[in-house]
């Protein structure tokens, strides 16, 4: 393949959204795609994994990485195919998963294999979606949150809350393997459906039926009260659940999806007093910091899939140039299952 | 001693308080002195400990202890002496630690004794005061939540709020003690002082010293961020700290004095997203958790003051009647020291 011949489209950062991010915040342009160097390799993107904690990478300011620059190419993690090489780490042909940028091409040097995250994928564990789903970083989180952090225990009950999401099915369908009771909340009744009758779940509470349906759900379905919640979407919902946590419960903070594209103050959790009188903890996860342990979960949940007893859903949408609009499904809870954006069929 | 003769004055919870407890939320009864039972005993109040916690009694409603009863006697540890004994295991004339109540005698049966969580103390140890204060429940209070929940390592970072106070003076002193750079957090330059001078705190940072002091202060003191926290007050201060905590901080939610006579909603802390960009925790410590060891930190804590290495304030208020106003002492932040309610010299 000549790479002469290749125009890589890319989508940037062109301002940082004030609440949600709309067309102007990103600038759409193209550039030739160069030669790798001694060393490097050329990467064509198949497919993005979007995330909502894309948006906390769009703002100013301290994070666990830093921010993306105005200017910059949208950082994004994704599957992609090796199509040029001058390095023996990969051969042309490859698939990796690789922190490639929302664009249709990307050129590493060497250098930046380790610090980009890049590693070959093997696709009889799973699918290229699904490598951006529970293989991915999305289950990744799921696995290491619940399982470093809520540390679940057989006949616990466990809430996970954006349960159709990529990070909840994950989540819900690990606790399950480990004997726990597993509510999940999510939002509308397709959704919730899916949950129980495809995942498993012993119960799915839909956040849209109406107001104190999260309140409802928890004292129906969690009599014994919550043991463990993987919190991704704060608010509301997790004050909800602070009231009925039980004495040593596990909250993980793995995010707050109601309050990314705020313009004011986040909304504190008003209930935080339930710590105390509980002797319960609320505890941040960031995948990153369990990489050296990924592919020991991947194995073990390529082993689940293998078997049948894990399934996952991914929401595919085809096309770069709609990733700003696409995005916002993430938002307005509109993706149902993992949010993928499809850039190239192979 | 005829107890025919003894007249209890007794101070009774009249009505729920909204907000601040007030005069008409109190009511003030007389009873006999009644004998013991066989194995029971009777005990005169000495020294009471008014604590934060108290406020959180008084209300209806699911807490780690049922809330007092309306027209109950208002419940309070404190340190007493044996009038009468027909027990074989406390004689007349030793000194105890109890749940004794705000009133002048109380009259317990053996079968009491274990909900009661009376125990003789040992004055060689430590004074009567001292009792109710490190070595009492505000000590084993900041020793278990600092040693357990906040697990130091010397040359960490600790801040501790209400640091004159009863559980943030025991906190401080020991986090130095284990080698630990000690920040505390106080209202006004006269507690701030002391902190600092006497009890050989790094810095005091006073909260009363205008809009952004805290900010300013842990900027100032914490150079390279906060380790560990030992809240007492929540509010603004909690946000303040959290925008400040290093990765892997531990938060220690020991109590909201600053939230407690809210009439309206607790304030939840809005920099709760710290704990995820941290990968930190924010855990609750109720002291009663750790009964069975207070005997070790009293041992160790009772060898800090023979050595010298551990000082302890007591702010002695005299009269029981006084307890519906010395009570709010704790909530205008004008005690200074270990609140306690002196009802008889001996």
């Amino acid at each position: 393949m000549s790479l002469a011949n290749l125009t890589n489209h890319q989508i940037r950062l062109a301002a940082r959204p004030v609440g949600m991010p709309k067309a102007t915040d990103w600038s759409h342009t193209t550039e030739a795609v160069t030669e790798p160097a001694d060393g490097g390799i050329v990467i064509k993107t198949l497919a993005l994994s979007l995330d909502p904690a894309m948006r906390g990478w769009m703002n100013e300011g301290k994070s666990y990485i830093p921010p993306v620059g105005i200017g910059e190419v949208m950082r994004a993690g994704g599957v992609g195919k090796v199509i040029a090489s001058k390095s023996d780490k990969f051969a042309v042909g490859d698939l990796v998963s690789a922190t490639l940028g929302v664009q249709e091409y990307v050129t590493l040097t060497a250098d930046e294999f380790k610090r980009n995250g890049i590693f070959k994928i093997d696709q009889r564990a799973g699918t290229v979606t699904q490598w951006l789903n529970v293989l991915g970083m999305p289950g990744m989180t799921g696995y290491f949150g619940l399982m470093d952090v809520g540390m679940p225990k057989a006949g616990e009950t466990v809430v996970v809350s954006g349960a159709a999401g990529a990070v909840g099915q994950t989540v819900g369908q690990i606790a399950k393997l480990k004997g726990c009771r597993v509510v999940g909340i999510a939002g509308g009744a397709a959704k919730c459906d899916w949950v129980v009758k495809e995942l498993g779940f012993d119960a799915c509470i839909d956040y849209k039926a109406g107001p104190g349906a999260v309140r409802a759900g928890l004292k129906e379905h969690c009599p014994k009260g919550v043991d463990i919640y993987f919190d991704n979407v704060g608010g509301e919902i997790l004050d909800d659940v602070l009231a009925k946590i039980t004495r040593g419960a596990r909250i993980i903070i793995c995010g707050a999806i109601s309050q990314y594209n705020n313009t004011t103050a986040v909304q504190g959790p008003k209930n935080y007093l339930s710590l105390l009188v509980n002797r319960a903890r609320m505890e941040g996860i960031v995948v990153f910091d369990y990489a050296d342990r990924y592919h020991l979960a991947v194995a073990e949940m390529a082993g689940y899939i293998r078997e049948g007893k894990m399934k996952s859903k991914e929401d595919v949408v085809v096309g770069l140039q709609t990733f700003p609009d696409t995005l916002l499904k993430l938002f307005n809870g509109e993706n149902f299952g993992k949010l993928v954006l499809e850039v190239a069929k192979d």
